[in-house]
């Protein structure tokens, strides 16, 4: 059995790692880290919890968790993990930050976006950006991995394949992304009182959400140049749930006849095929199916699809996923997995629920 | 492995059999029964199945499925299965019935609330009631178990021991229900829309509902008396859950002083643990914790408390649980389990989701 | 034009307030009360309001607004209005408090069920209970008027003309009643998230919420007798709305061959139609139609209807409203209406939206 | 009094005009059409309107209406306007039609979009699309008007200054729109039901939607030049309210220096004070402040703002409003009210509902 102790436990994401490694048959969850709600029963802060977990919450002392632990899950405000970080616990137990510290590899971008000074950065070349999808084999190695961001999880893959095969241009990427509610946390504010989300959509974060910087990083990676995006989320009435609604120029070639053509549909399908396939968590929708985000609710899948506008000559991606599963806790625990060299999808063979 | 058919695979209590039973490790589903879709892939229907289930949907033959089928389950409406089941049925496989046709034993009942003729009479008797809970060992033994239906599950639940202890006077019981807009099925009705069903709530079959009298046969059963109830269901928007909320007058002991005594706190939540102590799926919450019905979302538990109010004499009696799950497709799953002699849980160990 | 000010102006009854007053043709708003938003102006709290409202929000200093108004509304928490309240402030302005202060008459009951002393217990008694379709004639010549709490409301309406005509056992009243979150107010609290709100329904304050006591007062006086009720409010996920289920036991009469009979179902309607035939804001529904919530939206209307059940001897009673306007800012428009002179409908001519 | 008949007015675009024409002081509602309901008491459709509307449901007899009536409202599907359009009606009340079966100049364009051939050509001529921002004076003259779509006139309204002034590239013009449900209309279809509905959100009708050509038609005006546009159209789980958030990319200037300059927030801004600092039902919202659908709900208010990317070089435009106020109903009475020569804003003076 793996020992598990997870820092934030009481957030949402730390409640969906509990849900999630609670009936993992390989783990065994030893410390539930709540700086709220010390010596309170864990089931006292989330009653789906009662008679499934008896223990009391503990405080966030992470080098005494490191040696009581196998894995360290880091469900934490920025900052947090990059503050207590050192090689004594790193030593004792591998971690899975779920926090922005340790995703951008540019301590100055992320110290300009996030607004605070960076704690750690002589761990930011170790860590492995745990998207399991495309860094798999660097993360079965990793002693520390930085699970990425709800929106840099499903940006990222529904657009990477065409970065990857040069199907668009990357200076026309326009990311117009919406989530559920859970993903502005359990921090009692009147914005996120269900009053004030219900009947209500709008965008935030216009032109300057901290997410912009890590997915730029990814998506540069996957084109192999420097990529600027536009990114704007949307907060949406419903609990869960991300959906993307990505926006490209497909790139276009000369003609014979002197017009320019561009990628058909089988064209392009083949690319998110080849890099999908054989992805247990990646489903590639059937043609003119677009992804909802109810479909893949409570579960570790991402779907996936594309629709080729010929009059604009652009390619509009869309994914859809559960932001506290693939987009937090799933893949944090899909990282643990590799990491631990059991098979990727323990513990995550969760059928969506609907309705 | 179990092999599993569903009549009625594409409502929503045969979606949710279809989510359960997929991931359930003794069971393979060998036939999707849906007459609106025969031949369609079942994933097009619930899209959240793509690349979990590949099958095609069948029709309602019901004799060919017994032949194939280990265990039918019927998620019809009224009066499907009953026109259906015959001796060559019921001798090759065993019948979950998620349907009300066998729930009441008087015929003259049901025929006069459900407002059709029973074509079947003859196998209520030997029908079994399969609130597995309360029945148990008969449901172990039968072939023919008659799946409860959701609000009669929640109310008799909730009320059961303290008519079984004689704590309440049943000529007192009233229960206020609320359901999830799941119960009313996936039927293409204005009245089931989201525009109507969003931002409102509304009592319906107010004093004529057709689960009174499944309800009432079961709490006279636990009183040893004949009951009638008064029951009023409300939609709620939400998708899944139901709560119950019961009303009833204590039974009073006449005090050497001449006053009367209610039982306390400690004697009512000692009925309450004489029954469902060792029940895995009904947790009795601590005092003054009120049921809710997200904590059990997605789960096959019921959670009951209840509160006694001394200035009137009475019992207020709650209960809460997913009407998809312990309200339909998970109580049939745990009938199943019973009826071959698998461990009742299994694969019925979920943890509720949340948020 | 009345002068009015608002105290508690950015609460979600002090909003709605100020929604109905700007549109209010013989209304002007000149004080806009809010400890927490001082100085800021009035439509960055609520920016629905943006150039319709230019004002500044302004402390809570009600000598000094009496001084500049007609009317004030003090929509603000228990005990607030009671502390401010004195002789001059009611010689220079007539006062609607939409808080409980006023509405119970026995302050040893106020004291107890909402557990503080009361600061002005001499003015109890000229408060006057402003259910105005019942207190009419008295809110006409008030200059204090304690606006009714919105469970109160809604449940006193729905009740009243069964207990007045004595067609029911008024030791027998149960009140289950559901309530739109926008009753739990602007706090910032964990309980109130989206999340935690969305999905799910419960019971709260379960036997002891303090309406309780205001609608046995009202009830009581209906009766001509000292009535205990239950009362069980419930959370529903939805902005706005109450919902009233109540059951009683019909009053039976011997009859000559030594049965009971019970009221027919003209005989009830005929009492709703004594009290509520001329009742502008009180409708009576047909016969079999049950209140909805969301038939009320938005409008001063209180919808009430009633259903039979013989076979229990019980009546079901039924109302549904809007709890911020009727059972809130409207209720106090019309207060305000009465206390003027004005057409008691004035302002408060609001067609229901749907959806 | 005008006297005014709608054709369709049970739909929920027919309820909304219902809604606000009952309470214009101008307007008697003299006709209400709905094939699916003749007969019927209106009411009884709409439970809203119980003892506000008492007549009964009437055909869509436009030649007879036309007679009774001085302004006819057609709230119906495709197609049906244009097949009962001819000049006796013409003649003899004016038309406002909430259809799209005018909106569009090029016929081909209609047909090709929506699949129909268009009955009655020669009225497109003549017809005024009603947007009142741009065509007021067109409108006071005109009698028949096409109403705009709602994406349409939310789209329009949000870009229409930047093209206008020349500040954006009209070639890089994408729209991804959100949109509440009851934009899907009050036919009974499974993918409206609240299930499938809530808790979900989805794309639709992606690069082939309806209201593609009509928002071309009028941004290519705006431009003055012929404009293609990506428009992508969301499910959201509300029931009213419709955003739009539209990327450009802004046009440069090049600086001695060598570098481009992009428009200033300043030059931006003043773009749209331009044109919207005297309209009543346009609110350019203060710097940074975010659209919402809830801060215009039940209003005829457009919230329109933008949001410089320096960084790419793109303007993020973004603009609410209460689909079926200005998307349709409330638009209309405005069309009308400019039609008869009343003042614009009219039975429209609607404080948006909050929460």
């Amino acid at each position: 059995m793996i020992k598990a102790g997870i820092i934030g436990a009481t957030g949402y994401a730390g409640g969906e790692l509990v849900r999630l490694l609670t009936a993992h048959p390989d783990v065994e969850i030893v410390w539930y880290g709540s700086r709220s709600y010390i010596d309170k029963k864990y089931y006292e802060v989330y009653k789906n919890m009662f008679q499934i977990v008896d223990a009391v919450c503990l405080d966030d002392n992470m080098e005494e968790l490191a040696k009581q632990a196998d894995v360290i899950f880091t469900a934490t405000p920025q900052g947090f993990c990059a503050s207590l970080i050192n090689e004594e616990i790193l030593s004792n137990a591998k971690l899975v930050d779920l926090s922005a510290d340790f995703r951008i590899k540019d301590v100055a971008t992320y110290e300009k976006w996030y607004g605070i000074g960076h704690k750690a950065p002589q761990y930011i070349g170790e860590a492995v950006y745990g998207l399991c999808e495309i860094n798999r084999e660097a993360v079965k190695n990793a002693r520390l991995v930085a699970n990425p961001g709800c929106y840099p999880t499903c940006s990222t893959l529904s657009i990477y394949p065409l970065l990857k095969e040069g199907l668009i241009d990357p200076s026309t990427v326009i990311i117009d992304a919406k989530s559920g509610t859970s993903g502005a946390g359990r921090g009692a504010k009147v914005d996120n009182l269900y009053c004030e989300v219900n009947e209500n959509i709008k965008a935030y974060g216009v032109a300057n959400h901290r997410h912009t910087p890590e997915i730029e990083e990814q998506l540069s990676l996957a084109a192999g140049e420097e990529m600027l995006i536009n990114f704007t989320p949307h907060l949406v009435p419903m609990n869960r749930g991300i959906l993307i609604t990505a926006y490209a120029s497909l790139k276009s070639t000369l003609q014979p006849d002197g017009t320019r053509a561009f990628p058909s549909y089988e064209e392009v399908r083949a690319a998110y095929d080849k890099y999908y396939d054989k992805e247990k968590f990646v489903r590639v929708l059937d043609k003119n199916v677009c992804p909802e985000t109810k479909w893949v609710e409570g579960s570790n899948y991402v779907d996936v699809n594309f629709k080729i506008d010929e009059r604009t000559g652009r390619v509009i991606m869309m994914g859809a996923m559960d932001n506290l599963v693939k987009g937090a806790a799933g893949q944090a625990v899909q990282n643990m997995n590799l990491m631990f060299g059991l098979p990727e999808t323990k513990g995550l063979e969760l059928v969506p629920m609907f309705p």
